[in-house]
């Protein structure tokens, strides 16, 4: 017996969930969780399910691309333990959480190593007993820097790479490495304060509340399809430094809760939107 | 081409899905939204459907009956306007929330009647054309008083009765002229500061948030499933009116947003607990 | 006995709340409620003081006006009921909100008149006994309707002009006509979404919250200090109708909550940011 | 120069405030933060106050205490460094929050070490260099066990007690050793579910919010007066497991702010309520 997660999205049309349900049946594959959605404004279905039973992936995927309509996509993965990286440069609080919760509940994954542009996290990484890479940027190009962050990245064959706090921007190059993969915690409410030094912005706006932004990398800084959000209420006492202090607590917290959306196979990315499960 | 919702809880097994949008396949009837879930505490299942199409309510049932198990609830819905009865005592707000949105937008709804034991709030009634029936308590006993609301309220044959801030204590002979079709918004976290006076005991208690609940009544006070609650923050310089009179925002918009998932049949209950899609 | 507020900000220095305090003390007026802030950022201190007594208002400011530092601004007003005038558009949720706190509690304020573009929420107006104006954009310039607007407001001599959804862009001629006198409801969590349609932006974006912002109006658009700013989270169910839908009861409660912070003097204006005491 | 915090509590009358920071302004200290709160249920005056400057405490708090009522608390306290010690049983995630904060920046507080009846925390402290106290319970009585925690705990003279998650009942012995010192994290927005396994009580109930609570502890268990609250929103989705784990991020969230407010000398307590300013 296994469990493995199915995640379908094709136009939408009469019948799916009859169709789709009716060929895990046949495969005598049990469903233990079901979730649908149609994207009205797009007309699209989306569908993810966990299904429980003895797989055979091709006849299964071969049964349901001839019962979904063109422009479907489908995947079917395990529902095992993922591989991740985590890029860091500084701050150590998003890194912090997701290496207390792996390592005392709350998240269940492989942190295959975290690799930083300074060295000064190496010992929180080690703390943990998790590999750590300083792929230091002093003296070379952005583009040679970040040549060696693929490589160092891509030696481990991640499932995910997380940005957790990891303060530079990244070339196309980078992206299409790790194309649909890569998790960013963006401080702010995006779309604003888009950028550097957001909680600055922030300060400066006046706004009476901050916030943070998990969302996929694209190739357009801040813009990639946003998977949570949240925010605290500030007021006039806050300096930026307190709007930066504060923020923390929502950067961890959001970044935690999207990192374990993504790693149970919940999200769907369509039209720069997600759809949430 | 008529539209309905098919709401069916049963104890979980195999093939439910499958089971059950075959049989709406096979009536030709459109799944226009579809959600489900598995409670793995009590192990059930529990579907809401949205059909479009040309319904033969009995045969489509008798389907249903016989290809979910023992234990089984199931119900065919019309997804048309609802009508409602809202009880009051003295305070305008909840009351004045749902007729606003009932008027401009927000909910759809017939608002039948609004029937309040005292008459301060028939004004308020009559500026949205909705009849309002002033039943006294005074001079009578409980037991009278609730008689002459039930026949008020029975003779508009509501789906649902709302208590929008009634402030009597009901007996069970009410709570069973309309069971599982009372709603209440209670005003505070529940199960903190059950009965009377809540933001009183708030206040005493020194705490830091405030809130309100809403759910359907049963005979023990307080004490029905829970369809929706909120809260917001407080602090020492908010005295028990403060309370009182910022929690009202909160009960307002709980109770209309809980109206609404009401009214959609998007509410299922169950061992004292909501299901809420 | 008169109960005044007295409001002063000025440059920081060593002694200024026992100074201010001295002097209210000389005057025999009694300090109900006071609170103070300095910011840091800008080095300047901010003084909220709630005074009853018998009031000199001459001698106490010229008392006043010995004891700060150059670059003060200081008022003494008085805490009795503030007139408003209310411009509208379309949409009925944040003057209902309004009509009604004032009616039945929750706001204390001389609703002097509702102003609109379209006639189509003077019955809602006149359901309350609020005199109602349509002002028509429609055959006339941009500046003769504001004219025409700007005279029917002024007659009134409101102290603050409250745009309860007001939908037209305003020129610096309605700006410099009411200074810091304007509050404008904003249905984004600005800075994002400026402009038109920021849910249909906010959709498109595929936010994870939707917000709303009270702020003073400046001449540049959406630009103005914000006094206030709450979200809701939505998800992938939402349309941006769902989304326009559901923000309205944020904008009506975000909208009178600033309202209530400005009529009781709460609201400093400093740097186009403000301090809210 | 120095930095200190006067807290000031008494029965309120005119004049107050020009008294105090007269008296402060003789003794050429510069007020650098100042807040007063009047609490007009119980018609009392609090106030604290950053003063900067050379203090001679005694004669400052002797020209206090001619000045003040009778019934008057006040303070003098150093803003330097708290020192704490924590208690925990076996869950992680507050004592990792306060550990990281305190090392990598958010809160600043000497951890004088970690006091647990399980030893499997005590390689989380010692990842962050605080000495580790294993004090069994097993085999001896609560009160055996009690006085042997005290011992250990006193021999550290803390400023305050943190119970991060420490799930033993306190008797009134321990309660009097460290009066006013003990900081408890409740993990159920209080009063709602007071004793053991809120969560389970929260599921079973069926309740959408749970929380978390940061209180002084009393003799009452779970009654002390509360210093911060938070909810997060929760649907039928969550088994009583769920619960426990997303509530973490409340729970370590809530006792970490709550921390930062007490070290900063920023609550009073009075009547079982606290003013936090």
């Amino acid at each position: 017996m296994e469990k493995k997660i199915l995640l379908a999205d094709c136009p939408d049309q009469k019948g799916l969930i009859s169709k789709i349900t009716n060929i895990c049946y046949k495969h005598q594959l049990n469903i233990s969780n079901n979730t649908e959605f149609v994207d009205r404004t797009h007309n699209r279905f989306f569908m993810r399910t966990e299904l429980d039973g003895i797989f055979n992936d091709e006849t299964l995927l071969a049964d349901l691309d001839s019962a979904l309509p063109t422009g479907s996509h489908r995947k079917l993965v395990s529902a095992s333990r993922k591989r991740i990286v985590i890029l860091v440069t500084k701050e150590a609080h998003c890194l912090g959480d997701i290496l207390m919760k792996n390592y005392y509940g709350g998240l269940d994954v492989e942190i295959a190593a975290v690799v930083g542009n300074y060295d000064n996290l190496a010992e929180l990484a080690e703390k943990f007993d998790v590999p750590y890479h300083t792929v230091s940027h002093v003296g070379i190009t952005r583009e040679e820097h970040e040549e060696k962050i693929i490589e160092t990245v891509s030696a481990y064959q991640p499932d995910y790479v997380i940005l957790a706090k990891y303060m530079r921007i990244l070339t196309p190059n980078f992206v299409a490495a790790f194309e649909n993969k890569i998790i960013n915690i963006h401080h702010s409410f995006l779309p604003a304060f888009i950028g550097a030094q957001p909680y600055k912005q922030a300060f400066e706006r006046g706004v009476k509340i901050i916030g943070a932004t998990a969302h996929y990398v694209t190739n357009n800084l801040d813009e990639g399809p946003i998977i949570l959000q949240d925010v605290i209420h500030v007021d006039h006492k806050y300096s930026a430094e307190d709007m930066a202090r504060s923020g923390k607590d929502v950067e961890k917290s959001v970044l935690s809760k999207a990192l374990r959306l993504v790693l149970e196979e919940r999200v769907f990315i369509y039209e720069n939107r997600t759809v949430v499960f």
